[in-house]
């Protein structure tokens, strides 16, 4: 089968034959229909040092990925065989509390787990191919009605990682909140739309790009601001004075998250989403009491039923170009100039076949 | 009466005579049985610039009051005369969201409060007096049978405190999870003690002085640590490697909340409730996955009903050494000495006189 | 001033003059812009023997008011003259653990409430007229900008009482949840909204009347039911087998009942609203397992501030029929012969005078 | 190796030689150390009908195992071998989102399961036999240091059902708050251990027994009632004339229900455990407003960790009868005698042997 492989650190993949995979016990062999291209996918590739991180190349790049159940390993009863699935990213151990919990992005035994801190594209062949193997059932999310698979894969990270955060803070959301969202991109436009779905606060959505912006009103925010020197404060007038119940930083520079915290509510949440290398230093007069600053990573598969849910019913919907498997280099290429709409999404298969 | 007033900022307070105030609708006049003495009235004394805080001297000090109810205001039906009460400290405006959720820490329209920020000991007139004018019946709470005046009015702070703290944490402190108590002082000792008694959790403590880390074993500590380069090392070890589920940092030094950030587990909490105005820098990969950081300000009325409880129950208990009112200067210098054996309580009245 | 009076048990009321009260300390009197007639006010005119309930007449009818801020008791300064406001009806005693939580709806102290178990139209003078009584500024929530006074009062009761029974079953109602609204009538249509509004859950509505189900389905209910024999097996179905997460019966007869303890899913909620009598036997084989049943009872402030805030921006709305104040017989002649079209509000005054 | 085998329904179970499992992937096979003699196998032996239940014999009996790993199916790299270890009773699916979310009592896929709606000694070789085979690594909790494999077993069903009774109403039992334990046997003296254990309520203990009452006060009870027509009252005042928060109903006859209906406290929890074939009718003027009435079943690994965590730390304790599993059938006949003190408990084997 082909395989988009990242054969060493600091180079490009290349598209190869490589063997097709046989599902263990408890494993399942998916075709896959589609698999997003990540801007972590370019850091991949040009920006780690061999031993930084826990694994290493080869492997087969694409940690974004939906398609058909194609052979099933012994043992595993809740699958069948041409069924539409999305892959659930985090591969945890299994077996720590947190895993049984189903907290898998957070498991506490990554030495047990089929790659410490990684997964399928992240160490351990990823979905850029027309085969992928999962290790466990248990990572396979049934595709419902209404939903393509092309369409899901991208959401597997894209719209998983900003419903886990925004869940987190429901209970900081009822009816006359209101959440800010700092950054309109490919999560935060996907975490607008999951506030706008799944409770009544008010959006005020940041963004420095009038593209951007122009999109958030599309998408329902009640207020949108371009960052400048006064955003903190016209949040909080636009919040009655209170400041904002829920940041969602989607960015995660100096500048943003000094933002958030100037502008949330004692109570509130500063959530760190994006991987802006930036730093908010906490203190006890720093930021009005008692609100939370944390940060979030990925979700879960119990979140990733219920994201899917929504979108197959049109509450939530990530753009997305397509990219034969043959063209993955160039969706990298177009990825890394930024002239991708949207999400970049591979198509090793269009349909199922047995 | 008596009342030791705080005349202009920079001076010590004097004993001087006043009017008896009258309670006006809806207020309740108490007769002082007990007013501690905290460590934060010497900062009033010694270290506020006029124009610092929106509230200034002439006034009486104490904020940890309690004594029994001497005369109604119109339209109070709920108490009665000569009953015991503990004074709940933080003053809101009783009327914003917060208030009414019984939030008044957290008041969000302080112009609207009978001081912005403060309350009685803190910009207007407090407990180390004959008699306390509290501006609302709902400040005050019935002091249960099995707990004496003397020993409740430093639970409205000292306890209170560090109960909210572990109250917001409580979901994460089930059995098998570990708190941690940096700083067993006057509110650490309190906050060892609340875990202990509304959760299953365990605790590891964690102080520098050893009459303090004896005091933590004597109060059913797990472990008790003196603090070192270790420090985050040895607890994250006590905790199968995971680290604490909750940090609660009595202390709030730079060093302290870097033990904290270091040994919490994800998910888990470092709550800052110390004063020591220390700076934790908080970015993506500093902390454990969704660990969050926040302070905590005092406590709420409802709370205050809960602590009372546990301590008539013997679940809870502050060591204290009294002062008649006339010697209310010299608490206050023994205090400052260090000189002070647990809470220095004034105490004006030792019974009630109707 | 104009007073639709019930002045015995077993009348119809009378409208007549009576004096215009004066607000004491805290209170407030508020010029009355709307009244919604209420079926239970039928109940109370045609219904009773004397000794029943702990009130009894003489006392003006009109427990679903709005209006204006007329005159400020001492003491009140939350809010300014002329201010739009709706009545919270449950007037607690306002000093037990529950009022003081915001839950006056369950005082636990009637006896030291305005009058026990009633309120403004239900034992003390209600908003039949054109002035009412407000014993204390915190049952009064400001109307937000887009919501008219007219509006508002129906939503006091027919929404307030949905809006609490959703709420608390919140946690139940995430994205790929169903929820059940039996009886789509005053409460039910708003109930249906609110489900809509704050949560992603699908809504499955049951009602006998083909008008009824026509304003379920444009209100955006995803199956509608006229209930029938199978009617909680189609139920069944439609979640795949594993049943309602949450019932809501606003009918609560022996059918109804039965109904959702049949359809219900294993830990959901069968939440009873309406009175109608019946009764649900529970046992342990009965019901599927850890299916909680219990009973609501209308609503708080925290809620109306929600309420109000959903329907000023759209997302609930309540169909009136509006009567002026001489014709506010005829409001209630046309609802006991079914012969209004939503609820009926009869409006003394159509704007504020000072 | 033996077992203890129920051959057939209406018959009394018969020690014989079998052969020992072999487990396949994902499979372990635990060499028995203690398996409880629980009342239901008595209902198992003596009072089902062919075709009652969805499983039959023959199959060896004891669901309350616990024991040492003694052979690792193949995949299986959490565990070791010679770990002890005690087993999760119930084994759902394993892939339904109840099951992937920790709740396997209610698997909706039980089809899928292996055995539906039963386990390891209810319909599936349990562990009255020197080996016994479990279907999932994730059925074994490790015993913590501290508490020995006998005192283990009987805790993964007497203790862990009460455990998750208890735990489901945590909210609602804050310092302050009542629960009512009904029923002090079994489950019930382990229930009032979880209630003291993990939270500050006070505790009333309601059994006709002398000896329960005995046992409930010396565990702490702070009130201990014989049921008598007045229990409810009783209750009720001790409550502060407010009613219980949470009533943990052991027996769950008519009469307890009655008596859980009539003291439990607006918002309150009436939680049916025993087995006791009652029913209670609710209508809405039956409870007091808003309390809940539900069953609940058994628990899951997450509450077994934390269960077995308070057993190893002296928090929680079942007296035991040893019997070695020659005598078995002796210590199901002093049970159904009424002749064994605390929980009779088989035990096949003293130590582990490799």
């Amino acid at each position: 089968m082909r395989a988009l492989r990242l054969k060493e650190w600091k180079s490009e993949p290349v598209l190869e034959e490589v063997p097709r995979p046989e599902p263990g016990p408890g494993e399942v062999l998916v075709q896959v229909g589609a698999a997003g291209a990540c801007h972590s996918d370019l850091h991949l590739m040009h920006e780690f040092e061999p031993g930084t991180l826990p694994w290493s190349p080869p492997f087969t790049l694409g940690h974004e990925n939906a398609g058909w159940v194609h052979t099933l390993g012994e043992g595993v009863t809740s699958l069948t065989v041409g069924q539409a699935v999305a892959v659930v990213g985090a591969w945890g151990c299994g077996t720590c509390e947190r895993c049984l919990d189903g907290l898998e992005t957070y498991c506490e035994r990554p030495d047990l787990a089929p790659v410490p801190g990684g997964g399928g594209g992240l160490g351990l062949d990823g979905g850029m191919a027309d085969y992928l193997l999962v290790p466990s059932a248990r990572h396979l999310v049934p595709i419902p009605d209404g939903l393509e698979v092309v369409d899901a894969a991208p959401l597997t990270d894209a719209a998983l990682t900003p419903y886990h955060a925004v869940r987190r803070s429901l209970g900081k959301l009822g009816p006359g909140s209101t959440a800010v969202v700092i950054g309109v991109g490919g999560l935060g436009h996907l975490g607008l739309q999951v506030v706008k779905a799944i409770t009544a606060a008010r959006v005020i959505a940041v963004d420095g790009r009038e593209s951007a912006r122009a999109q958030a009103s599309a998408l329902g925010a009640d207020l949108v601001l371009a960052p400048g020197p006064d955003t903190a404060t016209r949040i909080r007038e636009a919040c009655g004075g209170r400041g904002a119940d829920v940041v969602l930083d989607f960015v995660g520079s100096d500048e943003t998250l000094a933002t958030g915290a100037a502008c949330v509510r004692q109570l509130g949440d500063v959530t760190i989403v994006g991987l802006g290398g930036g730093t908010l230093p906490v203190s006890f007069f720093g930021l009005p009491y008692e609100a939370s600053v944390q940060t979030t990573y990925w979700g879960n598969r119990r979140e990733l039923v219920e994201v899917l849910d929504l979108a197959s019913r049109g509450l939530l919907h990530a753009e997305t170009t397509i990219y034969p498997l043959e063209d993955a280099v160039s969706a990298y290429r177009d990825l890394a100039h930024g002239e991708v709409t949207g999400r970049a999404v591979v198509v090793p298969n269009d349909t199922f076949t047995a």
